[in-house]
């Protein structure tokens, strides 16, 4: 198989390589088990981490896998930039690239970045999150952590619950989940889907508009974060009634009378999309997801990097 | 001897583990002169710093700590985070937990914030200073300090001066020289230290209210920096009458024609609590402490994460 | 030869010594060709990067030439530091050297800073760019790329254009490029050019008042950033009428008809001293000005940092 070095989104990714990066996944999941969590397969490359939005969670995840792959890493946030004295994307990433990096993680406002820095560098680009569109290392994790509690993702129910119309994770999501077999539904207010839905993902996406309905269908609630600014711009009327018709509580979940997982992205507004008691609970695969975070993001940079498929064969 | 993995104040830390702590810090103390300052101990643990206030050698000390065992580490400021948007402390280190780490070294403008993640993760957590409540790192590299200089901390006579009230230093200070048997006093304004004084920290400690009683009395001055803000408050009137009643200047000392060292945790308000001239003297101690600050931070993350006490036996 | 640890400026490098840095850094451009490009000539030594100025391209290239050559590095900005406790440099820098660092890299908008600390600490101390006094790793980088393209540096005429008065880069240059034995030309609006241009940097430099002059004599036209705050200053009335008398396109180069190369420090205002065609063009050589930063950035590390001369000898 011939992998790009690139991870744009996954809506251009093939199936088959989503196996092999869950697959090596995997192995690196039982590296990080342990006592040395560390391999030297990227000792020599250099990767940079060109965040121009605000992170914990992911940089950190990166960073993480990345050390422990033994690469160098290079931090580069947006503050304390040149960005601030208005050199632009190309020339930034340009310069970066004459400096022999190996691969460029960013995260960037702007829907697409990922995709221009790949036509601009040799260096590989892989999408920590851009603006509204894809967040695929999210949607991997995701899988993984599916995969991991289900066995596999054929046929499985899953509902991604919040705001379906400016989420990167939701996208990201909906093409993982039904490239690997899954079967996709979105709940959320009208108002926070987007208009060509259907065109975008598909007859087959099924669409709840209240949560009751979803946790009758679903196996997985994939519950997004609510953006609280959009309630400014009056997409919903109040948090009150957003968690009325589509927050996610323990009374609810019991209520269905079924088995059923809760996943959530991070960070979660308690109280808000997800109770706090629901979050930590034993319906909640949320410290799963981060967890396989870092040894999704060790796969996608070792196969990125120009690792051989050795370890991943081998691995599984 | 079971060392706790954690050091979240010296007010629980027994008399035996500072003892060790100070003896293992003097291995690396030596360590520190080799021409390759560093050993591979901590090789293949990840120690996490959350910064959640500004720092500059707390950080740095710490991270050079870190760094000159092989750990890997990974650096986290409360600018540009998550917890910019909201994201709760519990849910931060919970998710930074899950991605396998070993330690986390935590500053924290809330006291008590290190204990409460103690509770919280199964990782070790080292406090680099909570709130006004105890910066512990501070204290024992204090303790190392006089050590190096008298030989014994028992009975030797140490006084805190300045703002006692709000200083975490001040407090991890007194409660480590009074288990290491020094005589302790202190030396404020009456608004500058705690109402409940005797009764938090013993009748034993002598109070002073004036800087020249203290320097007769004293071997050593461990003067505080003064938060600038509390003038504000109107906890003392000025500058230059604070200066007048406990600022410490070359003069001042010689006039007590004893031997006495000077002690500043930094930084340094030059010519508030104490003179320019005084803090470059041979009365000072200062840059014995920063130095000394690396090598007692190297002792507690070995201990702490696991180290065995090989070298800490065979060191001294 | 003996080599000062620190790295001030070019105007008091010897030309012995800038030759044996390119000559090293040609080393080290072979290094950063090799699959694996790292040396571990500096495992065990510290490099604190102290940049109290925003910079993408520089902290980068340092931090890479850093590792490249195995030392343990640690960053600090201003921001988020005691700096904005009010702690003053000279105690930042003591502080620092406490803790047994071998060199600091520093970048401060106060000309003479690096100076300064150099006396204070023992440590190498290379400046990053100071006010706008000197930034004399840009200018050995600009050489080395020079050396490259065209042999050797004796009687190569190089013009600086744009705003020499308060460019570092420039003054650099100047510096550089006269020990080498280049002929060296400025081109500015009288505004933007010291007053004293001629007893600063002696008769030979020619002094140019329009573009087009200088293209006719130059083989190197090396051009400056433009500081967009210098027109609220009133320095110049214009960006267009700047642009006509002093920026450069494709058309006015293709009009002179004769060979010549164009350099920039970078970040370039596109459209303003450089068109955009121009700078992606076949006579730019900025990708390869930044590729050679992080070989004269290790260069310069290894020499400074006590490394033997033998690489330096048998590199070239």
């Amino acid at each position: 198989m011939v992998i790009s070095k690139h991870l744009l989104g996954l809506a251009n990714t093939p199936r088959e390589e989503i196996t092999l990066i869950l697959k090596t996944a995997q192995y690196f999941k039982e590296v990080l088990s342990r006592p040395i969590p560390k391999v030297p397969t990227l000792r020599g490359k250099t990767i940079v981490n060109l965040f121009f939005e605000n992170s914990t969670r992911t940089r950190i995840s990166f960073e993480l896998a990345e050390k422990r792959l033994s690469a160098d890493t290079v931090n580069f946030s947006a503050m304390g930039s040149s960005v601030a004295k208005g050199e632009s994307l190309r020339d930034t990433v340009r310069n970066i690239e004459a400096m022999k990096i190996d691969t460029v993680v960013i995260r960037h406002h702007a829907a697409g970045a990922p995709h221009l820095l790949a036509n601009w560098v040799e260096a590989g680009v892989i999408n920590a999150g851009d603006g509204q569109h894809e967040h695929p290392t999210q949607a991997l994790l995701d899988l993984m952590t599916l995969r991991d509690k289900f066995g596999a993702l054929e046929n499985l129910k899953v509902v991604l619950v919040g705001d379906i119309q400016h989420s990167r994770v939701a996208r990201s999501n909906i093409h993982g989940l039904k490239k690997m077999g899954a079967k996709v539904g979105v709940c959320a207010p009208a108002t926070l889907l987007p208009r060509d839905f259907k065109e975008a993902f598909g007859e087959d996406v099924h669409v709840f508009s209240n949560i009751d309905d979803a946790l009758r269908w679903a196996q997985v609630l994939n519950v997004l974060r609510l953006q609280l600014e959009r309630m400014r711009s009056g997409l919903f009327p109040s948090l009150r009634e957003y968690a009325a018709c589509f927050g996610l509580d323990r009374a609810r979940v019991e209520a269905a009378k079924k088995e059923v997982v809760i996943m959530h992205p991070g960070p979660i507004n308690r109280g808000v999309e997800l109770s706090s008691d629901l979050a930590d609970s034993e319906y909640s695969l949320i410290i799963d997801q981060v967890t396989n975070g870092v040894a999704v993001r060790m796969a996608v940079l070792y196969l990125k990097c120009g690792g051989d498929l050795e370890i991943a064969n081998g691995g599984s």
